[in-house]
């Protein structure tokens, strides 16, 4: 028998996860496979009240480590309220972002250390990493590109930190696959929306079947 | 020349601990010894507003480990927006409860783990551990029994787990002072206020000098 997996998306900005994870779901629903689609905070009260706390934009003194541990905390509340649970009642749980996020963009592109910043994640998590972690990988200047072609309007704060940034997050996740290299599966996000879904079905459904 | 400190106090409840610091406060103003005295969240903004999520009664589903990192989170942002800064400018720094709390009452006390908890703080605060600590120390029976002698009316959610929770609090600090023999200066709490403060001003009046 197949066990419930625990599965992440994961990858810098303009890189279709959200848009893929939702037409993930449309095939699941058909397949009639059960499963918790979800992100940070995904609804979860504590978690929702720590992210406004995050991103209160009148807290411009707060410490880069505070943010990071609000950030865990947050992750904490969310996996043992919502992830935990549906994993223990069978379903599959596809996470968009999760402490791959934390290791490219805090660990790495800001500098705290990804070891660091991998060690408060693991505590949030009680050492629970994802089963699987689908990369959609991207050049940054291709994802960047893609942002400011489909939605210039609502470009978010980290949309806005340039290129040299998003190369570095890339960076990040490049040390994370590195760190966990049968962890993660790549797919080519550099493609047409269904293309790119087409290749995520190609890796999940043999594992969710 | 003497450099400045960063001393914490620390012991179980009704140890005595904030009285004694404001009684040392009042010595150190009339030596004229420039000294911050504190306690989390000292009025910091940030960390006022986690408090306010990790205390909020109606927050019955918080898990221990998002508890443990908000508690780390508001440490961190007290840390460095008002201990550091004061240390950087030459004051000793007296703090009621810093990093042994956490260890002996999330660590020990409700067994999350002395090295994992420890872990996260160390992350809060970039491994700058307190220079000198002073314990407080009484029989836990002791010193509930002051504080149900004293103030019956605002005994706290942690005052009122009983004495086998702070039997298990008094062990956890046992554990700390093992882990960190050079920087713990135990006093004998069992004794009226002002022969504690004399005790405590023994300590460390020759330190602050």
């Amino acid at each position: 028998m197949q066990r419930n997996l625990f599965i992440t998306f994961e990858g810098g900005e303009g890189a279709g996860k959200t848009s893929v994870l939702k037409a993930i779901g449309e095939r699941l629903k058909e397949e009639r496979i059960e499963a918790l689609l979800t992100r940070e905070p995904g609804g979860i009260e504590i978690a929702e009240k720590i992210r406004t706390i995050i991103l209160d934009p009148a807290h411009t003194e707060m410490h880069e480590r505070t943010e990071a541990l609000l950030y865990a905390a947050a992750r904490a509340q969310h996996f043992y309220e919502k992830i935990v649970p549906a994993l223990e009642e069978g379903k599959h749980v596809l996470c968009d972002r999760f402490i791959d996020s934390s290791l490219a963009y805090q660990g790495y592109a800001r500098e705290i250390g990804v070891d660091d910043v991998l060690s408060i994640n693991e505590f949030a998590i009680g050492k629970r990493l994802p089963d699987v972690t689908i990369f959609f990988n991207i050049a940054p200047e291709r994802g960047l590109a893609r942002i400011h072609a489909t939605r210039s309007d609502e470009i978010n704060r980290l949309d806005a930190e340039g290129l040299a940034f998003h190369q570095k997050v890339y960076e990040g996740y490049e040390e994370a696959i590195r760190r966990y290299p049968e962890r993660f599966k790549m797919v080519n996000a550099d493609q047409a929306l269904d293309q790119v879904v087409e290749e995520v079905w190609g890796i999940l459904n043999p594992l969710l079947g």
